[in-house]
């Protein structure tokens, strides 16, 4: 029988307590997002402030997380948003997840608060809380080190598992996110970082010797399904050209079809050039390093550096973990295309502990706003040196700053223009216009932690036709049946994916059968006896139980669709193009295949999936 | 009888005690500098950390200040300095000190440690202090706007006088300022600000409507007096030159005559052009706004801006209040002449609360040491990207910042070149080479709070010949001991000038007898009976009150020239000049007239000037 070990770590009693979840539930969440979800609907109060010590935060890996195989070393942070007020599930990559399981856990809830900054250390089930005082202050880099080194370890990222918070996360910035080793790997999303430093908790350090593969029912057979995957994906051409370009390379894609957000999504496609931030071009004029995540054969992390200029690095620390969304978000969405700022920005906010996207959507909501007349803020798009300096301003909620803190959405709400914002659930829009990929116009209203990319990825379909070509622009009736069901799928076998806890590339890959491959493992691994149709349940449960905490609460239960979003697109290939259709229209099928009224699950949904114990909240 | 009414703060306790200093004690130090530097020694006990709840401020006016007179509303700031470890008084124009008299009292003591940080607000008489959690991480400018704003102001810094530290002051490092109201006035040096900030102490708003006039016996005959020398100040060239051009008008004089010092005074000479950081430059190609502390008829201050580019302001308060200490400390200093980072760089000490010369001097040492192998870090002279970085990581200790947070002098030490420090006690010299103006190779080294300018200007008589020409490159015995003689004058003098307190510029004009003008002023204001020679012997008594300072620690009470001021001037005009026989041979003849033996007084010189009460520190 395999367990799911957690560790409750009380911040205001100074209290640990060990408890183990037994297979059942496991079998109904597995990990990571799902039985996060499942339990902080149970646990966190309805109505509480998210940086109350009311608030707890889940910091969980899932059953196969770090152990030999595919991309698996990856971790969920589950908590009441700050930022949708709500909930949120952030994830990130590196070897936190690894580490924290050999440490003896496969998951961590902090709730409470501590009187003091602490750290949490965890060697190999043995937990304890040290003080912080001294680290609190310290951006990302410099208190990922200090926590290393006093901790007996050499400074290098990879020899333990280490989450932090900067400034940003200290001073309650709403979109604050967690860093996490190895090298700037960020739980980016809703503000985890504000709840972590609410509760006065600076970092955790996760190491141990636990030997993972005796969770494994039958190792051998488990790394006879494990090894066949792991060479389907080393071997396609998706993970060659990850690892060469790694996200990144997906800037001049998404701009040659005219998806790519320009300023505020008020110019998509108006920008005509953005190849200075395309990877290909930075690769090929600044020195870059490249790393993976634990155990991973993609290993897409590519890691540029300023050297002269205006932008320059200039610390210990020299070079910037680059993604696609932090490029766009710093880039073309604030209408800046000179890469040298753009990696500096993405370097502030990594160090500072920012969420990339979300400081992109902020930054752009205040120039709008500023050159709308509505914010004194002499600001421009592309306006490199007061955008950076607005970055730090934010992280300390310096004057303005402590307005574009609270994120883009109470930003437009106060200075009285929310029509500009274009996100869903008071959460900001990633890298790609639904107007132009309009899966996403279904995909990002429809996602349980607002304006989200990573809950279903249409573009799989609409860009890579894997597993098969569907219209970008999908205007018929059958198009857009077609991609509801796709949005519903994915969401659920990403929800799967996300409580193993996995990467999702290996969705991006033809020759990858998800569900098949998933239940696979797991049967594999703990004699379990899914059936590919058992996984998308378990997704769909997980998918159904995150709802329920809108629905809890009573807000944003009904998706919407911003009124931006049904404006043409002004320019470029897309031109003309406009969501509403693809929504209105497409809303009404996906809630058919949801079970779902006007966003709330029905009463029979609930039960058909086991969740009985929550009909008390319809 | 006129009297000196201080308040003293005990931030531990918080408890508030009114004490009045008699005019005996006046007559003896004046107020500002020279009272404090007496109280101090009396109260701070010997040996305690700088940063511990033990050490004192003594925030004082002096008993002209604020009243209808030349210059005259500047604070002193004094207390056991973080820099070097036992005593600085820094200096501030604006309205701080006006205010202050107006609210009741001619000076602060604030004593012990808060529990939280909180604001000190006086208003006419009603001291109490507020909570300031909510400002705490803020940065000056916003700091000081909430400050005003919360106590019923306009966010207008003329109205109220607001002192506060920024990040730099809260995170203790050890040039941390205190920027006065009204707009970027600062009192600089020694790290003021850290003591501040060690004692939770964010800032001190002060307000009142006290009738100044009254202090006065005969307000007829002061204003006679005060008129006839505001009319000398008011219609001189040189209030003309500095009112359209401001300090920065020494740029180009300075660096015409070789005396410039570039990249921390190892290659003076060798840059050869920095018109883009005169204000004669800059007044031609940015807007610049103008301003004058309280009353002042010079009204130096000179306010540009940055519209564009990399190092662009974009904040509600866009100006940044530039000095020649400042844009040359943070720009030839450091091997930089673009206007715009230099202004930028004005514009973060001044926001995050950094001594502007002491982070030129430590920015240069930084650079210096990396380029010498010592210092892992990747900077170059005038890498403007790499710089800016690095002022951030400084005021928020993060890094190698919080290396470089200790300062020029501990950075050298630490990292084992020592001899590459030009300051002297421990303090970074300002913005004059003392190998090509030589009166500094005596003023400098000879200073109480180290490298200091404003202890005695020798340039008044090296560069503007007042009131008579003095030859700056100095290499005769009877030239050198005549500057022994202006050097030992000019700092008794400008003693007296501290402790009234007013602005220095009038020692600039040849129509100015300072000793008479001063006697003449406080036996109008009080009916004293001051000669100009009796004046004299209050500003040496203040300066042998300062110097025991030293001699109780045992920390550098000889005066000492630092090893590359021995090295010739590598470039430019005065190319192979050394500061070595002017120290030399000047400090004999300079010991002689002050009466000390290896920098301490002697008894006798002790009880010549009334001190016998210290004879048992010798």
């Amino acid at each position: 029988m395999t367990v799911f070990r957690i560790l409750r770590v009380d911040l205001s009693r100074e209290h640990f307590t060990e408890e183990v979840i037994k297979e059942d539930l496991l079998k109904r969440f597995l990990g990571g997002r799902g039985l996060a979800a499942y339990m902080a609907l149970k646990e966190i109060p309805r109505g509480i402030d998210p940086l109350s010590p009311s608030n707890k935060l889940f910091i969980f890996s899932g059953p196969l997380s770090g152990i030999a195989t595919i991309s698996s070393s990856r971790v969920n942070v589950t908590t009441r948003s700050p930022l949708n007020g709500v909930y949120t599930h952030a994830n990130a990559g590196g070897n936190f997840s690894y580490w924290l399981r050999k440490s003896g856990y496969d998951g961590l809830i902090i709730e409470g608060k501590s009187d003091e900054p602490v750290y949490l250390v965890i060697k190999d089930g043995e937990p304890k809380l040290r003080p912080a005082k001294h680290i609190w202050g310290k951006w990302t880099g410099a208190s990922t080190k200090i926590i290393l080194e006093e901790n007996g370890f050499p400074p290098d990222e990879t020899k333990a598992g280490v989450a932090v918070v900067g400034p940003a996360g200290e001073n309650l910035v709403k979109f604050a996110g967690i860093r996490m080793s190895d090298y700037e790997r960020f739980a980016g999303r809703g503000g985890v970082g504000a709840v972590m430093g609410s509760k006065l908790l600076k970092g955790i350090l996760v190491w141990g010797t636990r030997d993972l593969n005796k969770e494994l029912v039958d190792r051998a057979k488990f790394m006879k399904v494990n090894t066949d995957i792991v060479k389907r994906i080393a071997t396609h051409d998706t993970t060659k050209v990850l690892h060469k370009y790694g996200t990144n390379v997906l800037m001049n894609i998404v701009q040659s079809i005219g998806a790519l957000p320009h300023y505020n999504f008020s110019g998509t496609g108006k920008l005509k050039d953005v190849t200075p931030v395309s990877e290909e071009y930075i690769k090929d004029h600044y020195p870059t390093e490249t790393h993976g995540c634990y155990n991973c054969p993609i290993a897409c992390t590519q890691m540029p550096t300023v050297k002269s200029g205006p932008f320059k690095f200039t610390v210990t620390e020299k070079y910037v973990k680059q993604e696609y969304e932090n490029t766009w978000a710093l880039g073309p969405n604030v209408g800046l295309t000179d890469p040298e700022a753009n990696m500096k920005f993405q370097k502030l906010a990594n160090e500072l502990g920012l969420d990339t996207i979300s400081l992109g959507n902020t930054l752009s909501m205040a120039v709008e706003l500023a050159k709308n007349g509505k914010l004194n803020l002499d600001v421009d798009w592309g306006d490199a040196g007061a955008l950076e300096y607005l970055i730090y301003k934010i992280a300390y909620r310096d004057g303005i700053g402590d307005d574009l803190a609270e994120g883009d959405y109470r930003l437009a709400v106060k200075y009285g223009m929310p029509q500009l914002f274009v996100g869903s659930r008071g959460q900001g829009l990633p890298a790609y216009d639904p107007r132009a990929l309009k899966g996403f116009a279904i995909a990002y209203y429809t996602a349980n932690r607002g304006g989200d990319h990573l809950e279903a990825y249409t573009p799989t379909w609409e860009i890579f036709g894997v597993p098969e070509k569907v219209d970008p622009f999908c205007e018929t009736q059958e198009c857009i049946e077609k991609q509801a069901r796709i949005v519903k799928w994915n969401q659920d076998i990403f929800a799967v994916v996300d409580s193993t806890v996995f990467c999702k590339f290996e969705n991006l890959m033809p020759n990858i059968d998800t569900e098949k491959d998933f239940a696979d493992l797991y049967n594999a691994a703990f004699g379990w006896d899914l059936t590919p149709q058992d996984v998308l349940t378990i997704g769909e449960r997980i998918f159904n139980v995150e709802r329920l905490h809108w629905v809890r609460e009573g807000k944003w239960i009904k998706d919407e669709l911003p009124p931006r979003m049904r404006e043409p697109i002004p320019d470029g290939p897309a031109k003309g193009h406009s969501a509403a259709k693809m929504f209105d229209e497409g809303i009404k099928v996906y809630y058919k295949l949801r079970g779902w009224v006007d966003g709330k699950p029905m009463r029979d949904t609930l039960k058909k999936l086991g969740l009985e114990e929550f009909e008390y909240l319809l």
